[in-house]
């Protein structure tokens, strides 16, 4: 089986952004090439860094827009995010109104319920509201790693 | 029950801001997203850094502006702390008068009124007072964490 | 006559800091030394920069607190002001709501009244509200310099 | 008059967040206190630097995000913008689908109609598409200034 | 006439990359947004800076890769380049072999040819061969402009 | 009983620099907020870095003037020191000749007398004599923490 | 003659440091070297940059110790300062109570007083006091140069 | 004709290296690409900057190794330096004993006698030899360019 | 007992400078304040971070000059070195040719023997000779500390 | 002629390193390349830039070592200094006691006597003395030039 023969998103005839609330049936997985035996005779150990430094949700209260720069730290199990995917499911929250804390929470959990990782940590940098910037982490070990 | 229906400054009709001293009642909570099952079905581990550098307050002496930024982390409990409400508590320090040590303690015990949060530290970087910068820390664990 | 002679605000017995609104009065001047032929034998030009970092007034819709450096440039005239009655002044901001551009017009203005300074520049460097920090300059030349 | 008797969205009871295309009517001016004679009795001369980190519309082909830092450097004439009306008015980009150029292009003509500025530069630093970061700028000057 | 009715590589079903050599019939270009009277009623000035830092070319005798960041500064007349169908245009390079200073012309020649801009300036800044980086740059202007 | 009561140096009436001699007579406490039950009612844990960039001394040969910058770290136990008496007792060393060595050991031992912290460090950063810097070092801990 | 002949702070048996006012007898000139035939044969033109970060003087008010490093350029016309002697004059100030201004007023025409150079410039780098830095620029250009 | 037809060190069956003194015949051109109508129909103008930081050659006088980064700066005229070529010719320093100084000189002739370009200047960034870096530049401007 | 009763470098009459060989004679110390008993009553803990960036002698084969930066980290004992002595001491280097590692070991060996400190290591950051700088270190500790 | 042929300093059999005092006769020149037509024969421009870190030399009339950093910028004319030579003339200050104004006259009037340069301009950037940097320029400019 080839690792792409079950993406969605990418390559596309035409991407349907979704604006109005977060949908991780947005989100995309593929194997793990680390834990394919052909692709990784030695069982080399792999992890992950992503960047999303253009995410943006809305108040859940007031209604204004917030303004973040997402960082994923992992350490994959069997399956890794495609990426157009996570684009895809992080502009989902565009007219979304949650709190930081909750927006960061339900991304990890939306990740761990997709990629089961072994490992994996999502900070929201979100830029200043009222001259406070707020920074929420969320952080998950699966048991036994 | 919304993450948001108690909560009273944020988006209230007209914001009245208090100046002259120091009210803890101002503080507002929401439950901690990362404690609603709904929301953390994994349970994934959650903690805040903060950064407040517009905080002032007075001497209690001399009656002269103090500057600093405050820096808080943390590891909620039940509840975090709603951002325009700590806004609004760190503003009433405006015009009340308090050594800098003093403030940072309070500023530290009423957020574990609050929250009972895990584990917390305040920093207060104040600005230089006859050419001398003095940063006070204030830091609490619950017991059993 | 002593430079400082009749300066009230510098080792005054009990400084009376005042928030409730600019004050011009507050302002003191002493006569530029650089015009003395006294302590200016020679007749050196002289010029100065002044940066006032701790600058806060209030919104004059919301009451909000704003935030500002203030960097002044100028070529005295005949008068120099006392630095500790320009501390006093800028503090008489503290609780006084005024937009960003009318807080930096009027500072140029009084110090235009009180030091008929050959030349003046005030920039009020502001930080963000609602994201966007705005930085208005005030500036005047004596006709004929 | 007051300088702020005419404003609407700062400090409005409930302020309406309209994402859907940009509205030119969100904007709000008052008279600029440089203009004023009982403000600047001296007739102090004023200029402006805004930026605006959180610029975000649509592509108008694909539909996807994109986002800006917008710089505003402005000479005012009779008027002044209204910072939170402005912070509504770039809201109002949000689901509305414009090319980099147009935007910026069109902010700058809407400040134009609104504020007769002496002279105005509206510069869009957008962020990558396709690795490709592409910045425009619109810049006006009044006849004769 | 919608400023983007023509453009085809924009939100195409499917995008067909072009490796072989340099096809200048990938480039799209639509109306100068600046230069419509209902987007720009004031006749605001407006110009350009994009950069392309995934440049990739072969030598056109050994056959190895090139790498650079291309700058390209502009000041459009009646049409903008479309960026997607620039990003392509450029990926047409690909597999193409031809010395930098050649890749710098053709592009620039192939952007007048498309835009006909007031000014346009090309800059390859590519990577080191041999340890030697080779940066050639190509501009022309309108005559009159 | 309020916090500083029993306060000299800070708001007096006439501060009196003393130039000749240190003299830890000039240091003044107040009681540690963190040790009133009433300011820190969970008992959080207190720290302070104090910096000093003004320390002036003379050679105790030769009587040319020494420089330095002084960073205090400190938990303290009791009691805090008030910072405009610290000043005033590192004014005190103005015209007073002791080795570097000699004076950060003197300033620990002064402040272990008035303070008894839990922990204390001096650390003395003076300017270069004869082109060598020399930074002395004072450490001190309660028996028992 | 030799060029040291004269001096007498430099080297001498025992220096005495003078801390109660600024003492202009202090400074020690040499002839300028540029100005030699012997040293100068080809009439090389000469000019210089001297830096003092270690001055300090009292406010005239309060009596509090100020500091500033001090900027002196100059192109010397007949003479040159001797080093040590401009160290030991500027000691002279460090019992001396006088504004910013007026030290740097002071300085600048001491230094024309005592070199007749054809160009000076001196600037006091002040570390703040009440938050707020002020630095004074004095200036003189020997008439004709 | 092909602008690579007579190129032989690029993409040759096997380079021959020489190291025992600088051969300009080893240096190879093709025609400007900017100088063929072909290429350039607009006649764009261009210009080249090329870094070349392993250049190593040894003293004539005593042998030692001598290592530099050397920096042209060119408008060419009818032809360009084809880059490895320009690498072999400077690898032929490598054996050759000449001063800095003649190495830039050579360096740059042996350029303007292949390339006859509008414009060119060689600067020769040597590290130090006795610990002084000694840095070269020469420069030469085609008559009535 | 004062602390500088037997020294003769600092302040003497006149310093005579040797610069013929190492002579560490000329080394002097006085009793460490840390172990008087008068000077530090609570027994701090005194440690030393000296700094000598002007080290200089002489290659023993060619004679050509060399150049170090030393640093010196001490915990003292009985005793603390004098700094101008150490100056004098160093400068006694100038005209004496030793390897870098023997200088550094020399000087080691002087200082133990001096002041039998608890602990003490000697770093020499040596300039480059032919392209490469050598760093040699020198360490010692009591026994039984 | 070679250019080296009258060179003694580079690489002779034995370098005599000369400290008691300034000895320009150490200097040696080579003709400048620039000026050689078999070498320059398109008649580049040439100038030299050289820095000479590791300057030393005694203070007049204390005896005490001083240390510099010499900036040499120069348009050569007939002649180039040959850099050993300049490091050995450098070295002969070593035991000799000048001012600093002084040292950088000679240099530059030693180099314009040996090189007749176009233009000239020395810089000594000195290492403080008694916590002050001085740093004189000495410029020569050949008439006509
Ligand atoms: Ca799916
Ligand atoms: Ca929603
Ligand atoms: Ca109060
Ligand atoms: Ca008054
Ligand atoms: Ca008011
Ligand atoms: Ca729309
Ligand atoms: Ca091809
Ligand atoms: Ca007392
Ligand atoms: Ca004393
Ligand atoms: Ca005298
Ligand atoms: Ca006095
Ligand atoms: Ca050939
Ligand atoms: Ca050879
Ligand atoms: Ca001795
Ligand atoms: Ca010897
Ligand atoms: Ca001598």
């Amino acid at each position: 089986m080839n690792l792409h023969d079950k993406l969605n998103a990418l390559g596309s005839q035409r991407t349907d952004y979704r604006y109005d609330q977060p949908d991780a049936a947005l989100l995309e997985r593929f194997p793990n090439p680390y834990a394919e035996a052909t692709i990784n005779p030695h069982g080399v150990t792999g992890s992950l860094n992503i960047t999303c430094p253009e995410f943006t949700s809305l108040c859940p209260v007031t209604g204004q827009p917030d303004f973040a720069t997402l960082v994923i730290d992992m350490i994959p199990g069997a399956w890794c995010v495609e990426s157009k995917s996570l684009k895809l499911y992080l502009g989902s929250f565009r007219m979304h109104g949650e709190f930081h804390e909750a927006c960061v929470c339900r991304i990890c959990n939306d990740l761990v319920t997709l990629l089961q990782p072994k490992w994996i940590r999502v900070e929201g940098r979100f830029t200043p509201r009222g001259g406070i910037p707020l920074w929420p982490t969320a952080e998950w070990r699966q048991p036994g790693c």
